[in-house]
């Protein structure tokens, strides 16, 4: 096979496009596939700051090197999330991704600012590290992007991630989720807006990105992740997609076709409208349903010492 | 582990169930689902004239048997489908347990009264066999449950089917066929109600239920069906099983909960009543959408004998 474009030497063959690239070529497919995105779902416009949510893996890396490469203005922000080697060497890639390009990097560190990491938290809270550690993350962009005054929130979740989310959703039916599945979500209540633009581009894709243009990154999955669904449901899509190139992209984008309207329409029938319900937090002033925000209860569950006399109590009555 | 109900030497375990069964309270078990399903879903009453579409397979010899011990009054029908030796020998099956059971069994031969059979079909159409198989299945189906004055015509179908069929609608979001999956369809237009009783049990009961009551059925897979993508969605939801007991469950009653009746009502509204563009076909007299349905089609198209007189022409055009 040549490349598409120019017949020259290829680097990659895609197979749910029927096509393959040459080095220069396929890094252009990667810029079109991302503006195609940011254009199809309206996820921002020319003069935009973006802020890209960086997590030193190949995702969040190559999106950040290709909006640069785009021309929009995208400063990154990292979280110092506190597991051990993988988030020291994580960040570390960040920080030597932008000294290299002269970007701007903002760093939030878990511990430093809030006082506990994504394995205490777990701890504290006795739930999947996953749940503390999104919630945090969520938090920091937020506040990071409200703070400086940033347009957008940008995340590199991919086609793979995306697809994986939506199968897991979808088997189990859960409305609520289904809802809110989209890759562009709008600011609203004290929110910045989201999204997506690697909803176009596959794993292999931006992991062949990142080997073409020289960008390191942290190859491992996050130790705290193994045994995750989301791996599961990642490992049948890729069954299906060797199967039938190009599954992926029709069970994703045939989802945002023709049923994701159908979920929004069902949940907001049901729960009216849940944005005036919303207020700002009396701890940290982020937006909340709930008196406390989440982050805020998190921060106060796992930054708290162990409870030691309950047990020397419990030892008592026992003993 | 013991039987649940009487703590006796089990025959099965059930994982999605978190149970297991000795023969006895497993049976009992199986009936107790199909009861549950013909409830909830209102299939059917007692009294009502049943026809069990039979092919000779697991899961319709064990529907037949349960109705029947449930004590509903239930004939069976078998097409003879001319798939070489799996037909004789689905057939051979259906009509040994009728035999042994002194219960009624209509049978009707593709061949003999349309001329063809579904391999000539399948070469006639240029069509996957699947395609004229399920075409004329239904139109017989239908034609001798109304001829019979049979009330409700029920399919072996169960979970493991009904997830898979599923799992192939959402993978490409088929609004039109996930509005219309449901475990009963009423009656309407001319056609007969259908339903489907087995869709709280999967294959692996089925079996166990056939073992234990010594009913012989055909094991093998329909020749014709290799490399379906069926059987490709029947892998991967085992493999969720597997890692997730109760995963086909949760999927396929997730979706009849919170789902379905969304897709119903989104075609609905874009369709209108389609009902009322039905109208007897001018060749049988079955209801269709179509002056011919597409059965006469398939009977013209395929009992047709090879058009010589076309390819002489082209050589002597092409020479």
């Amino acid at each position: 096979m040549k490349c598409r474009v120019c017949s020259g030497r290829i680097v990659i063959e895609l197979r749910q496009h029927n096509a393959a690239f040459c080095a220069e070529h396929f890094m252009a497919f990667c810029r079109r596939q991302v503006e195609r995105a940011i254009d199809k779902f309206s996820m921002f416009e020319p003069g935009d700051r973006v802020l890209v949510a960086v997590s030193g893996g190949k995702d969040s890396l190559a999106l950040w090197d290709i909006l640069v490469e785009l021309g929009y203005a995208a400063d990154g922000l990292v979280i110092g999330l506190g597991i051990d080697d993988y988030s020291e060497q994580s960040t570390a890639f960040a920080r030597d991704f932008a000294d290299q390009r002269g970007l701007t990097l903002h760093y939030h560190s878990l511990q430093d600012e809030h006082g506990f990491t994504v394995p205490s938290a777990a701890e504290a809270t006795k739930r999947v590290p996953c749940s503390s550690c999104g919630l945090s993350k969520r938090h920091i962009f937020d506040s990071v992007a409200l703070d400086h005054g940033y347009d957008v929130v940008v995340t590199g979740h991919n086609l793979d991630d995306e697809a994986a989310v939506l199968f897991g959703n979808v088997s189990r039916w859960q409305r609520d989720y289904l809802a809110r599945q989209h890759p562009v979500l709008p600011a609203a209540n004290g929110f910045p807006r989201k999204a997506k633009p690697l909803v176009r581009l596959g794993e292999r894709e931006m992991a062949a990105y990142c080997v073409l243009n020289n960008i390191d990154y942290v190859v491992d999955e996050c130790p705290m992740a193994a045994g995750n669904k989301h791996l599961e449901y990642k490992d049948l899509l890729n069954t299906m997609e060797v199967a039938s190139p190009g599954a992926k992209h029709a069970f994703y984008f045939g989802f945002l076709d023709r049923a994701a309207e159908l979920f929004s329409a069902a949940v907001e029938a049901k729960s009216g409208r849940p944005d005036e319900n919303i207020s700002p937090c009396v701890v940290c002033g982020s937006p909340s349903t709930n008196e406390v925000c989440s982050f805020c209860k998190l921060v106060e569950l796992a930054s708290r010492p162990v409870p030691v006399e309950i047990d020397t109590r419990r030892d008592m009555l026992d003993g």
